[in-house]
């Protein structure tokens, strides 16, 4: 793997991205999930409204670019106007992870990623999800990396067995979820020492953006926020190291 | 003064690159001789007119360049408008990393990594252990990513803290490290549950390759053995979200 690849920067594997009029309608469908769709600025005949119809239908995201974009993007040097790109792995439901937690006869235990733009670290947290029990993880839809090759390969395989759910809005959903009885912590270097609080019981674990942490919106509704001890002079950790470091604190509590 | 007449020798000292708009304030934070700051045209935002008052105050060189340009020089693609020329980050030596510990007065703590490769993986276990109040980092000279500009900037300035030393063979190491009274822990799933283990006092922490863990030689001078709970159907963790989870559970033995 070169440093392009690690760093996520990579040219998205063939049959991840799909260019040109019938082979994004062919996609559409044959029900893959289309993550995005590009458009190019200013184009509104019937075959490009057609294809922006089915991406609002499936939920994927509309982004109208400049022509010189998306030849930039293009890897056929055909794209006629429009680009899609395809998820690598289907996305779970919410359900699927509380029925995933009911299953196992377990308390809820989810993560929250609140806007990770790091694909090899989206993919870090799911495999670390995995490997400390966890449920499910969330991510919402904009802003934030999706399940790209780059991510499922960095997962090591959990996005096998870890579901993954996309939602429009974290805070709406940790709402939802408060209503099932699960108790949400947030990750903060202002909060209270991890050690320090009560992390059994159904826990959503909120992670925040690697560089701006958990925004005020969605923190507002965490019950708790944990602070990773800092012994150090620089302020924070990798983003999915800090969402090992928390998970496995849980995992402490529960086995303890 | 060059940075060659600073070196005070012959060798062409590798003309160290900062890319990055932390990475640049924490060399700057952390006094580090930067002599030229490299400025995109038209750039002028808060965080970098701060680095080039830093920049002033310190009599480095500051040069407005075009963006193709900073490209160009870029190694990671990820300059953000400002790349510095810096001395080349010295590596520390063995004996630093004990006097690191000697001054703080604490026992000392040390990551050892068994050829670690991913440059990521290196700067975010530098990074974590900064965080964790780690003395020092022990890394082999050969068949292992060193203080490239990707490790230097994955450690989020932890470089200008945390002294990195690179040795010729890490067994030798760890039986000299013996002498001084430290002991080893080796992570590996089939070691012993890490919460039963007894990881106080003065300890050296051996994190493993990315593939194939810690090679025989070096677990076989180990004292123990520490396992991380797998409660996942996957196998192991990201070797950095390794490292830290390993580190946090002897921040909190040391805690408690």
């Amino acid at each position: 793997m070169t440093d392009r690849e690690k760093n996520g920067n990579d040219i998205p594997a063939e049959e991840f991205i799909v260019e040109g009029r019938n082979p994004i309608k062919e996609a559409f469908r044959a029900g893959r999930p289309i993550e995005r769709l590009y458009v190019q600025d200013g184009l509104r005949d019937g075959p490009v409204l057609a294809l922006v119809q089915m991406a609002k239908k499936t939920d994927a995201i509309i982004s109208y670019v400049s022509k010189e974009r998306l030849d930039q993007m293009s890897e056929t040097g055909r794209h006629q106007g429009v680009i899609a790109h395809a998820a690598a792995y289907e996305y779970a439901e919410l359900d699927d992870i509380l029925d995933n937690a009911r299953k196992k006869g377990e308390d809820p235990f989810i993560f929250l990623l609140d806007n990770i733009e790091d694909p090899h670290n989206l993919g870090a947290i799911i495999r670390t999800a995995n490997l400390a029990g966890a449920h499910g993880v969330i991510i919402p839809k904009r802003r934030a990396a999706g399940l790209t090759p780059t991510a499922v390969k960095a997962s090591a395989g959990a996005v096998s067995f870890t579901p993954v759910a996309r939602v429009n809005n974290l805070s709406q959903t940790i709402e939802a979820l408060k209503k099932e009885g699960i108790w949400f912590v947030c990750a903060d270097m202002n909060g209270e020492l991890m050690y320090r609080l009560n992390l059994k019981g159904p826990i959503g674990v909120v992670i925040g953006n690697e560089g701006e942490g958990v925004g005020r919106l969605v923190r507002e509704k965490c019950d708790f926020t944990a602070a990773i001890p800092v012994r150090g002079e620089i302020d924070s950790l990798n983003a999915s190291v800090a969402a090992g470091v928390l998970a496995y604190e849980i995992v402490r509590q529960r086995l303890s």
